[in-house]
């Protein structure tokens, strides 16, 4: 079966490291550009009737891997199968995130609170409907609660830097946001982590560490060159 | 982007006629049957945590359509884009379907409620999250509420046929569920409508109209030959 993307994903997450683990974790504006060969403008006629829409993309950046998998949210030390995880490592490498729909252009929606990488093939765009998607009290075993935030602190020089910032002002919750999230390879849990970390987000590198108290403290902001 | 299915779907549904246009609407136990070259046993490991999963399909049947469809939810007169809906007419025929997960096999899982033809390839099984998946407040434009069941009664003779059927304690209440949700194409709606229709379910061809007073009838219920 040959599938040809209709669209592709235009997101502030440039590299897979920091990407949260979900849909909807953080309330990032993203947007998603149609081909408009393959999606003409009719093709999303009355999609703003709809909040929030299911994009099912490709996970192009995703290596081939085994059939089982370390969730982090066991820590990363359990092996849990492949299909009972939502590894973006699958055996057909199709994502699946409900995000909100803010807006319906032409050739574009912009949509906010993606989980997927800058460049991300997309394959479908589907509305979503609540009396057949939403299964609120669905049991999902380990994975029932959403991850828990952790607290983050900024250094001086990390707030000197994101104040100097021309878009400090959306910038600064999402980097927040993004890093309460604890991005960190699970297996790095349990003993003080001395390590220093870095997360690519928008034009900005972020470096980032965990303090004794198990505070994750953003250490500096740095802006990338443009382009 | 070449695709190879992880399995195929095994469904009481042999025809595009008659299949509920959502998941869940009908209670119907189908199964999966994953390709254990692809997907050996331990891909499912765990997967009996949740309670449901989704089933992300290939519309094989259906043709390639034009950028807009006419939902049967409007009556199937007004137009609407293609990727504004669920139609398994699509750019990319990617089905999308949260079901019941009843039971986890080495090679198969068992789910109750599928809208997907038999031999439904099947692209990827995920766990359904509610905390990412369920957005109960969704705005759903059009599509806002479930499809309305309509009285269903049956004839004499469909009585006599269905009794004589050795599963007729499961098939007869799916049959009743499956004309409830009036199968029909939308524009046949409005004025009396004096066809005999025929859809395939299982091992029976269930012929069914409507009454003057709007309900839908069973005319008869015809087993087919084995096999």
């Amino acid at each position: 079966m040959p599938v040809a993307p209709i669209g592709i994903v235009r997101s502030p997450w440039p590299d897979r490291f920091g990407i949260p683990r979900q849909a909807g974790l953080v309330a990032v504006d993203a947007s998603i550009e149609l081909h408009p060969d393959r999606c003409p403008p009719e093709a999303v006629r009355g999609l703003e009737a709809f909040s929030h829409i299911w994009v099912i993309a490709w996970f192009h950046a995703s290596p081939p891997g085994s059939p089982t998998v370390r969730p982090p949210r066991l820590g990363g030390n359990a092996r849990v199968g492949v299909l009972a995880s939502r590894s973006p490592v699958r055996p057909v490498p199709i994502g699946l995130s409900a995000v909100e729909l803010v807006a319906v252009e032409p050739t574009r929606l912009r949509v906010r609170g993606v989980d997927l990488l800058d460049g991300t093939p997309v394959l479908d765009i589907k509305p979503y409907i609540p009396w057949c998607d939403a299964i609120p009290d669905a049991r999902a075993g380990w994975a029932a609660e959403a991850p828990a935030r952790k607290p983050v602190r900024w250094s001086a020089a990390a707030e000197r830097a994101i104040a100097a910032h021309p878009n400090a002002a959306s910038l600064r919750p999402l980097i927040e946001a993004a890093i309460a999230l604890d991005p960190r390879p699970a297996y790095r849990g349990g003993e003080h982590d001395p390590r220093r970390y870095a997360m690519r987000l928008a034009d900005v590198d972020v470096a980032f560490g965990v303090a004794e108290d198990e505070t994750l403290e953003v250490l500096d902001v740095a802006r990338l060159p443009p382009g």
